[in-house]
């Protein structure tokens, strides 16, 4: 068999999980929470399961899960958006950006993707048959280039991917961005996919510039966010996708045929849950400021060098002053076997990784003792 | 937008539940049982939420499930296949044929499907930018023809679509049809995906047909099966594939970016109980019979003509004697509307409906007081 996609390997994810479990480190690799969901979430999927809600949710998602979406979506961004025609439920928002990708990438046709990026881009553009065209983020403030992104517009561009907040860097846009964005892009046939699922990690009290506050870029958008993230619950896979209708329609198209639909009992405790707790989304920036901001003041004793993160649950340290003779793949490595704390490496989301990087990406997502005992490790380096 | 999938419209899933709901009828169209999965399946998603399975799963799925498959694998087909190369978990069936097709099938490619078929080979196959080759199953027995399939391969054909038990016709083929479809495609480079879905749905003491039991035919084979058809919980949407080490690496690759992964604690609770009780695969065969028949012998008060479906949890059955006159999805509309019961047309498992087709598809999978209220139904017109 000759493969079709013969430079994908396993995910850096999937490595540095794998390598963090069987070496007993503490893993602040993959993006994902070591505490739990909350309770009455939890409970409320134990009740939904036992109460017979276990059969087939309609195609687009449960009604009441995406009318709760669209409560959100005017209370946090100021947007009206219809339940039924505009919110779609996916299987993990992985896979709305599969869909969105699929619903309007065609053979020859262009993404632009800034670097270093989500790894799933990609592969996804290339299944459609589309191009994926790599523009690094400037460093060290991980901004787009505006000039750099003008020239590298062409006939063939049909998507531009956005991450904010940006994984694995943390670093925002801002109003200003979408607004320049917006003015690149007003009289060209390109759509925007736009991966916000870190949008409630958000520190300092910066604001998130959500595509959805943006009336001339949402017309072209999709949105995609993570029930996932925001719930602490990464391996329940239920995310969503917000468009316009005539976007949402073809995504649904492809949606249809790609997972026909997600899971109900999650769907039915997800929607009880955003009832009846929508201060959960309002505590969450604080909750992970202060994960951040402990793991930084304890990181700050160490030989690693770093700027807070403004977002995410991502923490980027340069450890130049440690093992400059080791590439970050190599450095992730040694951290995981000698000093027992699993990173990612970042080089491994660009196309082509700025010479000399040395930084590793550590998940901050982690108990208090967690933090602790990894912020003791660092910094006995 | 240009549509990339310009025929697709709502599936006739959606279409005939929203249908039914709207209403009241009695829902026996999609497919999917009024009644619920086994206590102590759901008890055991419960007990994983609350006991904090909620992160991601290895990407190819839960190494217990995993085994659980490879377990059921050996025993009801006599295949050892390694849990860790040859198994992965997807989310729904659905998502392992998506993935199977888009593995291997290139722009250009022919994939061979037989119709009546399920509606979500088409368009992952055009997604993929390959193109479906349509070949009618021989009426009324809906079997292949494999003189008309002989003919029908060309240098292009890359993979052919089988399902057994077949839906909608409930149709089985057996381990001759193995024997010639193995002969056919020999020395050809064609991949085989298996839609097996009711692979424990077989009545009257027949055998199931599974390529599984092919050693010729698994060397090129994506065996794809649901976990919701087996355990009654179709809103779960968690499946797998099972396909030899080189072709599950190829199905990774595209599962790892179209998904990454299952959902956890439902895939804990599969585990549990795949292990605590065997039997509720052995006892399959005879709790659907049951209800067949249930079905079958009331319905022989109508005047509807049908032949006992084989396996699956559909039945077809010939209106002519009653509506001549309506085409069948005409028909399904008119016996939900104006009788409260809702089924399938099957037409529009066709690209060219056989003229004059006069069948429609009813769901047994239902509490026999729902069977026995249908059926009464059916007895009045
Ligand atoms: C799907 S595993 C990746 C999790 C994640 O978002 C990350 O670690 O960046
Ligand atoms: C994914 S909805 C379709 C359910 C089904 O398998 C059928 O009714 O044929």
């Amino acid at each position: 068999i000759s493969s079709k996609l013969p430079n994908v390997g396993t995910t850096i994810f999937t490595t540095m999980s794998q390598l963090a479990a069987e070496t007993s480190a503490l893993n602040l690799s993959q993006g994902f929470p070591d505490f739990d969901g909350p309770d009455a979430l939890r409970e409320a999927v134990a009740r939904h399961v036992m109460a017979g809600h276990n059969q087939y949710a309609p195609m687009t998602g449960l009604p009441a899960l995406r009318e709760q979406v669209a409560v959100k979506v005017a209370s946090l961004y100021g947007r009206q958006v219809s339940a039924d025609a505009e919110v779609t439920i996916t299987p993990g928002a992985t896979q709305g950006i599969f869909c969105a990708i699929h619903a309007v990438i065609r053979p020859g046709d262009e993404v632009i993707v800034f670097d270093p990026c989500y790894d799933s881009y990609e592969p996804a553009v290339e299944l459609a048959g589309g191009v994926c065209v790599h523009q690094a983020l400037s460093l060290p403030s991980f901004a787009i280039d505006w000039q750099k992104l003008a020239d590298a517009l062409t006939p063939r561009t049909r998507m531009i991917v956005l991450n904010t907040p940006h994984n694995p860097s943390g670093a925002l846009i801002d109003a200003a961005d979408l607004d320049r964005l917006a003015e690149l892009i007003r009289d060209r046939d390109i759509y925007l996919l736009s991966d916000e699922v870190y949008e409630h990690l958000v520190f300092d009290g910066r604001q998130h510039a959500s595509v959805l506050r943006h009336d001339e870029l949402y017309q072209r958008a999709f949105v995609v966010s993570s029930f996932g993230k925001t719930y602490h619950v990464t391996g329940w896979k239920t995310g969503y996708v917000v468009a316009p209708a005539a976007l949402s329609s073809e995504l649904r198209k492809v949606h249809q045929y790609v997972s026909f639909t997600g899971v109900t009992p999650l769907q039915w405790a997800l929607a009880d849950f955003m009832a009846a707790h929508p201060e959960h989304l309002s505590e969450l920036p604080a909750f992970y400021q202060a994960k951040r901001d402990l793991f930084c003041d304890l990181l700050a004793g160490s030989r690693f060098s770093f700027t807070r993160a403004a977002g995410t649950y991502f923490q980027l340290a340069d450890y130049s002053a440690i093992r400059p003779d080791l590439d970050d793949v190599a450095m992730a490595e040694w951290l995981t076997r000698e000093h027992g704390v699993a990173s990612i490496p970042i080089s491994v989301f660009y196309q082509t990784p700025p010479a000399e990087s040395r930084l590793v990406r550590f998940c901050f997502a982690k108990r208090e003792e967690t933090l602790r005992q990894a912020a003791e490790r660092l910094c006995a380096i």
